[in-house]
């Protein structure tokens, strides 16, 4: 995995803010019945440790209120600071977490989110919105989080373009690399099989100079996109779809498109199926060859794009009749959606590695799926479309 | 992963009996409809290809009856061959399938099996069964197969305990080692949620001397182990469980049942959670360091033992009244199973990356699954005191 993109990843689970003391790690989903009264006592685990050993991670503290920013005060938005991208990308997020979320709950027209705050002691935190079987959603998480992390200086000088050698030629020295991420995430899965399942994530990655090699020059990326993942074909759906995720690139370089599009297709492929999880939209990583000011406009304008792109096709799609058969069609590709997600995922898996916020990482998992053994639909039904255009991407506008 | 144990799971998974051709690599979970009638065009992934390079994979080509046996000539069972270890392995595998799947469908009383017999052109081959929405069980798999494959030299040293250099002063000259792998893999999910999930797995592994390297002596190991999971305790049939798998271990060594019944409480450990799959059992690889004839004795003990370790347990429980929220908590726990396959499960993930038969490895994965945001059991309920069993594994006997 470059390290970019693993670095990124962070945004959304959180880990490692500092690497001392995996004696002391904790976390609640290791203890999932701490908080409530009495639990069972730790897990004898000391594999765990070792396996965490490398990316130790602080415990985060679960908090009555949502702050105004989770930066760190030398980051925070009063005065100069708050013209920072670090600033501005953190009031975006929260902003559009916000719209998303009434978005859901005006088409939902009953559930409502539950939304669990909280921060780490050396700055960062997150807040993560979970509905549930709701009126329309079956499962909509929306989670935005900011981090404060060091990453191995490997995986700096990966992501530099350099070499990793022992020469000690590096014009970074051995050291830590400090580095700042937020990100927003959601995943939106609907009850009705004819109702799409959207995901969409927005990150930005920064490092510090390193406090070994203070001369070095400070990186930034940008990452993100918005897909989705019908159960059943509706042309009209999906070119509405492709055409909002367009017309938000086209605003920026004609190339984004088809470049993030094509990117989109390669990235959410289940290698062992053959077949990519869903039908696409557009995703892009580790992008910094554009100017910042450019690519945050741009991150910015794809967020808020996922209400007119989605909504309008739940609206459409919530209530029609459906039978079992079509109910268990959607299962089988909810039972792919979680292949993908803990097989391939890059996010997932980082953060399942490193300790995020398991509950946080795991609520893009949908509330049931299905797995039949050698299930082949007929050929020409609408199964079989959607399964057709799943293995062979088409252009859909 | 340490190489024996890589290469043993091949035994489930089949892949790669040779590493030619990577670019007529074809399989037919890759093209779900091809068997069917006509098929979507190829899947456009030229990523695949590279990825999947190192290990490439033979189509496996479905039979019509199964064979007498998957062995290449050379190892058959007419005259002195018939008393090899790989032999008589293969026997007693397809004799355990026969009589497992005799009593599932017996309890069943009402599912059949479902039988898929495949080869590969070199040799081996497999059986798949499966029982799907039957009276009991929801989803019953039990495979056999049989495989020859090629290991890389690095593994094979590993395998010894060399280290791995590039000062050429290894025993084994580089070069791929042909192996020889054979197991018996059955997962079987009830319905009812007080009837408990089994899983068992017995292997045989064998390296040939290396084309390269005609006087490296034949190295063999021995994996497997029974284990089991339900989403309530009964602690009758937990020890009813455990005692089944202590007697097979007592009658060939004292610190068998001791040393396994840990090692599985260790193996099935899904890291991200701090908690076990399961109740454990009994859990083995690359196991060597006794007599083979007494391994292979003992192999045979554990996977005989399982009809009587399973099935009373099964007739206790099948017809237990149960209520919504019984099933909601045991579809959690089968949540927690498909985390447990897709993320750890050495067999798995090694047969997702090197292109095993897809719907053979995956059987594994239960019928329909669930993944609610953040649930907490309340402290002392019944589903609180199987999630602390999980998280803290007890001696039961």
């Amino acid at each position: 995995m470059p390290a970019a993109a693993a670095a990124a990843s962070l945004v959304l689970f959180a880990p490692s803010r500092s690497s001392s003391s995996p004696r002391t790690l904790r976390r609640p989903s290791l203890l999932p019945l701490r908080r409530a009264t009495a639990a069972p006592s730790r897990p004898r685990t000391p594999r765990l440790v070792a396996v965490r050993a490398a990316v130790a991670i602080e415990k985060e503290t679960p908090e009555e209120e949502r702050p105004e920013t989770f930066l760190r005060a030398a980051d925070g938005h009063h005065g100069a600071a708050s013209a920072s991208v670090r600033a501005r990308f953190e009031r975006m997020i929260r902003e559009v977490q916000d719209e998303v979320c009434a978005a859901i709950e005006a088409a939902d027209g009953g559930g409502k989110f539950k939304e669990d705050v909280w921060s780490r002691p050396g700055g960062g935190g997150g807040i993560s919105r979970v509905l549930q079987d709701g009126g329309v959603w079956e499962k909509a998480g929306v989670n935005v989080s900011v981090v404060y992390g060091v990453m191995p200086p490997e995986a700096y000088r990966a992501a530099k373009g350099e070499a990793v050698s022992g020469n000690g030629n590096s014009s970074v020295k051995a050291g830590p690399v400090p580095f700042f991420a937020a990100g927003i995430s959601s995943v939106l899965h609907p009850k009705n099989p004819f109702a799409p399942t959207l995901h969409f994530n927005y990150r930005y990655f920064e490092t510090d100079a390193s406090k070994d090699a203070p001369g070095a020059p400070r990186q930034w990326w940008f990452g993100g996109g918005t897909d989705f993942t019908p159960a059943y074909i509706f042309e009209e759906d999906v070119k509405h779809f492709h055409r909002v995720q367009k017309e938000a690139c086209d605003k920026f370089d004609p190339s984004f498109y088809p470049r993030f599009k094509k990117w989109c297709d390669d990235y959410f492929f289940i290698k062992h199926r053959g077949e990519r999880r869903g039908l696409g939209g557009i995703f892009f990583d580790d992008l910094n060859d554009y100017d910042q000011e450019m690519l945050l406009a741009f991150s910015t304008e794809c967020a808020r794009s996922v209400v007119r792109a989605y909504i309008p096709i739940i609206e459409r799609r919530k209530d029609t009749p459906f039978t079992e058969q079509h109910k268990a069609w959607q299962q089988l590709r909810r039972g792919r959606y979680v292949e993908f997600n803990l097989v391939y995922d890059r996010g997932t898996t980082f953060g399942l590695k490193t300790g995020g916020r398991i509950e946080s990482i795991l609520v893009s998992l949908p509330l049931t799926a299905r797995w039949e053994y050698d299930h082949k639909p007929e050929e020409g039904s609408e199964e079989w479309k959607l399964l057709d255009a799943c293995i062979n991407p088409k252009e859909w506008i």
